[in-house]
């Protein structure tokens, strides 16, 4: 039998895998579990965009363009337009991509050398360790500490990290895991330390319209001087609440990495047919949709976060962004913890899935007594789910207040 | 400014991409151009896909499992139980990917080491260099010869050209760009080495449903002996006529690969939730619409075939699968010949694009007189297309009968 390559064995398997049977094993006896462990969430797609796909008139469904339709670009060049403030060519600084997920993995391949290095601000979004590994380059965390919110880290913490084999700084704004969203200045702060050492910045802003109470997110499109230096990563997963749509895109003004990137896209053919249609009309998706989930959302955040935070013990810092939020409980061991939720705990018949920090950073060792929640479900459930850790902890056999 | 990667520099472009301004041209112009160049049928998507999509009721569009939707997965084990013979568990051994493309990133990703060989019968499908250069993988061709019909090229060629960084053969079934289905010797034969040197041998069988006259496909799924070494690839893009839908497989015996496989597609979250339900839809579709399309391949094959070797100095073997066919011309250098066609000639304002065959073979030189046509068009198209190329080749500039 043949082996597998020694890439697929270092593969990180996916942070909260492992609890999946434990979850199904508590649903399977009863429980109802609360489901804080990932990022879909339970907003409906906008009506505009599931009465457009009823009412295609395709008799074939083709391949797109490589870089997607081109209406579908020139309608995301109007949104960023808006939305950002920039000015974007819809022919050649614009790709559509098969969710930020493809993006990501094209800005790898086309701006990084296998063994080049990237910069993350820890904790981060897990899955950039398996796009760095399908890429063959090594991700350098710098830590955000809980203590300030996740606040970007003093910029000589960056410098620090520079070797000669940095490549670029990649940044995730408002955060997942965090919900941290970057100021202006801190932004500023990044561009000088980009520029000193001509970096690329890859800029993950798929929770940019998750912003609450008055907060303004400042696209690092926005940055003068960096044009070639940052790569932006973006979907419409979130935005619209459609992640199965699979559609994303890359942009950039450096057009030497798009025309790259595009070769990349011309291997795979098209990103989905469906979903670029679907993405097409959540363009006019109006307004109030957005205040309506920014409202819930901000709801939902009062009600996860101040009922953390009234737990004796637990720290949570309020995020300002995205719909994440990273907790300190007052436990030996989160990876432990959360499976003790699925096994051997409940309250009134409910328990609580959450997502063990320790994944969401790279430094071995941190986050151990940190979880992440998705506020992802309705109020009520929110509400039950904080009750029961509340009861959780009081019973937890690993409790403990270091 | 940043550089971008090697990789990125050394990444192929599609062959037929510097040929699309011309085109363009030429339409501009106001001819009519023969688009005999790409893999997009004409043939209408299913009707009862068409129909389901118009019925859905989605209130989230969400994402899959990463392996694909379960009942899906289902629905394909029935499909290849009935296809192919073959019983496989929708658990661990099919997983459903963005297309037949990234089913073969996955194969690549999972089964080879960066430096790693693999063997392929040229010409191949052009973007099996793009997917290698992703996955910083070597290709090797063993060449098959337009004389003996692109049959597979005697076992000794493999053997000659096996190394110890040799980790897998790929075949494509029925072909892209040759049309040559494989017979179940030929298969039997490549088993041989491939057990001899406990290599991979990955399939790819997206054109299995496009077997003309009665030919019958073996697929390599069928290969007793060979359960740990078959990699299958697989799409519903050319089968259902919905490349835009981007759902394909990857399907294995081999449990481990499977596993690892899901790793990388893991971190891609899922494949697209609207084209997955397209893909599931259309294993109801009935019988008559496969009969109907095979009955219209096999008469435009005949048309453009059998028309091409009417023109003197031309010679196209006759393919029995898939919807492409080479054809070797009496002129100097395809790929001028093909742009001349769209820059400088017509016949009654019409004229043809092909894709010249030298982006199919890997070794340098190879195909320079040859072109790959693809039979997407209707039969009167493909009738004016030959007429036009009988014309064009009268008056072409480079003719050559060497
Ligand atoms: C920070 C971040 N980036 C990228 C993605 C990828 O999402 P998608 O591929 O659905 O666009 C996600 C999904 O959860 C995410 O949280
Ligand atoms: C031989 C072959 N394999 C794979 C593919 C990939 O197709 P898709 O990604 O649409 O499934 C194609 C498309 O033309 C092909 O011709």
């Amino acid at each position: 039998m043949p082996s597998i390559s020694n890439k697929a064995i270092a593969m990180p398997a996916s942070p909260i895998r492992r609890l999946v049977p434990y979850a199904e094993a508590a649903k399977n006896a009863g429980k109802t579990v609360y489901h804080l462990n990932i990022g879909q969430p339970d907003i409906e797609t906008p009506a505009n965009v599931l009465e457009k796909m009823k009412n295609l008139d395709l008799k074939v469904v083709e391949y797109s363009h490589s870089a997607g339709f081109q209406s579908y670009r020139e309608g995301l060049a109007n949104y960023y337009k808006k939305a950002v403030g920039v000015n974007l060519d819809p022919n050649d600084e614009i790709m559509v991509t098969t969710g930020g997920s493809e993006a990501l993995v094209f800005a790898f391949q086309t701006c990084l050398e296998p063994g080049d290095e990237i910069i993350i601000p820890e904790p981060f979004y897990a899955n950039y360790n398996g796009f760095a590994k399908t890429s063959n380059i090594n991700v350098v965390p710098v830590t955000a500490k809980i203590e300030n919110g996740f606040a970007l880290p003093p910029i000589e913490e960056f410098r620090k990290k520079i070797t000669p084999k940095t490549k670029g700084i990649l940044i995730c704004n408002p955060g997942n895991p965090t919900g941290y969203l970057y100021t202006k200045e801190e932004l500023e702060t990044l561009k000088e330390v980009v520029l000193e050492h001509d970096l690329f910045l890859f800029a993950d802003e798929v929770y940019r319209e998750f912003c609450y109470e008055g907060a303004v997110h400042t696209s690092a499109l926005t940055l003068t001087g960096l044009e070639d230096n940052v790569i932006l990563v973006d979907s419409v997963s979130k935005r619209y609440s459609m992640c199965g749509a699979r559609v994303g895109a890359l942009v950039s003004k450096n057009k030497e990495v798009m025309a790259s990137a595009l070769k990349f896209g011309q291997a795979r053919l098209s990103p989905p047919t469906f979903g670029q249609i679907a993405g097409e009309e959540a363009l006019n998706t109006p307004q109030s949709y957005f205040d309506h989930v920014v409202e819930e959302y901000v709801e939902r955040r009062d009600i996860l976060v101040d009922g953390l935070n009234q737990i004796e013990g637990v720290v949570c810092p309020k995020p300002q962004g995205a719909f994440y939020a990273i907790a300190k409980l007052p436990i030996d061991d989160a990876d432990k913890f959360c499976q003790w939720l699925l096994e051997d705990f409940e309250y009134e018949n409910q328990t609580v899935m959450m997502a063990p920090a320790t994944g969401f950073y790279s430094t071995p060792g941190l986050g151990k007594q940190e979880v992440r929640l998705a506020y992802v479900l309705n109020k009520e459930a929110l509400k039950n789910a904080v009750k029961c850790l509340e009861e959780a902890l009081k019973v937890y056999p690993g409790r403990s207040y270091n």
